[in-house]
């Protein structure tokens, strides 16, 4: 037996559920913290797990590189190496080959690319992805695909939606099953629907744990992520989990919910929270700006992070302006709560029934922006 | 009545006690972490203060320029700004000025000096500096000094001790008493025993709170600081504290405390934990090193800090050579819970009358080098 997903509630589209990996369970719609190269970036693995967060994302491209699978799985495996005892999804490696090696070779057999750290050549393949992602021991491990930019050309996205299936299988039939792993297939086809149709069709013929939405949140207009979600998510199992990789913003995972997916990974919260961002129920501050710096309120009242909880605006403007790592590590913890608490919220609504009042209120708090000005 | 110091031991020179201050109390002899512009680097202050550190230094010359004392003090003052609620010590911001600011220009009155920031033209005096620790609300404010180098010619020693003498004086004068906080004198004289007893004298004649030495750990060899220890401190007053500015190595902190110290500070444990060198029973370690990057084992198996606790080497070496944020917040995270480990052992010693078998043996574990590589 894999690992299983159970469905408590619906609201519309949206589901309320539960997955159950090897190494426990988390509650969806899920957001994944993503723990790079083995780390949420700046959060000790208790804070990420005090946060809500039950599942976080490793890289198998940056893992497979440094320190090596090898290495993770000598150390124990990823969750003994990064001491997060709870489950773990890996991604396959293909995005990051395409955003970040040097000197792809696309071939029928993988992906022949220069390392970004050392100009070394590394082979990446379905049968190589799959040997890394369990080294590792990711609870669910990810098909290996080729994702390509937005927009494509017709021919172009036909030619890697056909190439990623043909992976599919491969990534199936290399996947060693394990009490409580799962293997999750990836939906692509750029923006044309009768790829994504025929791609949902062939993976769902093949026969997965889970169904990503792959390929989207690569440039593309909100609008138009939304058409393809509500066009492919009803073509994708109703009984499986629905992930939508590398989504998104606050306003993109309520959105997305409500149309039927049930999990998401972003390295927005963790990224903003290095460079200043806060996201906060009224929008996005900006800390470094000067309106701040003798700010003696917290950045989101309602918020119950030791940033909100124990420190001012104009402290977190002046550690910032001083480059102090507690500037990023607060804000970090403080946008990956946040991102935990909406979760909570779209779940508690999707119980009640109560989603799409949760939605307009939330979008509309969000549109207000941030509290005005006060005199110092 | 300003601050108070209560000895509840003896053990040959070396002293166990207790300062009180407005903020509460610390028991010495006491390792201050650095916190120089309000906050140690990469830690939250709840894990600074689960160490077992009950005072922290916050640095004049850092937070007068950025983000002001002013600043400071219209967000409530540094405890509250930095969310630490214990005992602050702060330097007078002589120290800095030699070693950061750009075309000092010393005069009777006092330094003026460009910002090593924005290059704008500040001056600190000790009238300033006392009002600037005033609004920073220092439970210890230091006397506002001049810091030379070492090894100085004789007059010019001379000079700098008569000139920080009468800049004790001006700074006794303009400190305002409050219950519960205290002014320190700062013994100068470089490495000339008798401008050394001179300005032991001239400070005991002012009248401080506490004592420190002033003008060590500048380069001079260990032998020559304990040389001068073994001078000056039986001619500070005995009902005082003894504090030894920015000092030092573990070793240092042993050899200074049998010589009459009661408080330290060092960046050394902070600084070392951003560049991967950490501190252990058995002396230092580059986690860097190649050698550790598939060792399983805690880098202090005695050690109680989450590093230790949850994390191996290798990880540790992995996140270092990731350049990931957590490297550096482990580790320093571990050199302070040590060097506080190491405080609270020698007060214990000195509890038991048994700081001299105690020193002996810390110091050649030290001396023994770090745990044998084993073969992976």
């Amino acid at each position: 037996m894999s690992l299983s997903f159970t469905i408590s509630h619906r609201d519309g589209k949206a589901r309320r559920g539960q997955v159950h990996t090897a190494h426990g369970a988390f509650d969806t719609p899920a957001f994944m913290p993503v723990g790079t190269a083995g780390t949420v970036k700046g959060m000790m693995p208790q804070a990420v797990a005090g946060t809500g967060a039950q599942i976080v994302l490793g890289n198998t491209y940056h893992l497979m590189l440094r320190p090596t699978a090898e290495t993770v799985a000598a150390l124990g495996g990823l969750h003994k190496f990064m001491n997060w005892p709870g489950p773990i999804l890996t991604d396959s490696g293909g995005f990051q080959v395409m955003s970040l090696a040097d000197l792809r070779k696309v071939s029928e057999t993988g992906v022949i690319f220069k390392s970004h750290l050392d100009g070394s050549k590394i082979e990446l393949s379905p049968e190589r992805s799959m040997e890394v992602q369990h080294l590792l021991d990711a609870d669910i491990t990810m098909a290996f695909d080729e994702c390509i930019k937005w927009p494509a050309e017709e021919a172009e996205a036909a030619r890697a939606m056909n190439l990623s299936m043909r992976w599919a299988e491969r990534s199936k039939a290399a996947f060693k099953q394990r009490e409580g792993y799962g293997l999750f297939g990836i939906n692509q086809g750029g923006g044309y629907m009768h790829l994504r149709a025929e791609s949902a069709k062939r993976l769902s013929d093949i026969g997965f744990d889970g169904y990503a939405v792959g390929g989207l949140a690569v440039g593309e207009p909100q609008a138009e992520m939304f058409e393809t979600l509500e066009a492919v998510v009803p073509q994708l199992p109703d009984d499986k989990p629905h992930y939508l990789m590398g989504v998104g913003t606050p306003a993109d995972i309520v959105g997305a919910v409500m149309r039927g997916i049930d999990m998401f990974d972003c390295v927005m919260p963790t990224r903003s929270g290095r460079t200043a961002k806060g996201f906060t129920s009224r929008g996005e501050v900006n800390i470094r700006n000067a309106r701040h710096a003798r700010d003696p309120r917290p950045l989101d009242a309602g918020c119950a992070c030791p940033l909100c909880q124990n420190h001012s605006r104009g402290y977190l403007h002046h550690l910032f302006k001083a480059n102090e790592m507690l500037g990023p590590i607060l804000l970090t913890w403080h946008n990956i709560q946040f991102y935990q608490d909406m979760m909570a919220s779209l779940r508690a609504a999707i119980e009640q029934g109560a989603l799409s009042a949760f939605a307009n209120a939330f979008l509309a708090k969000l549109d207000e922006g941030d509290i005005p000005e006060i005199s110092t």
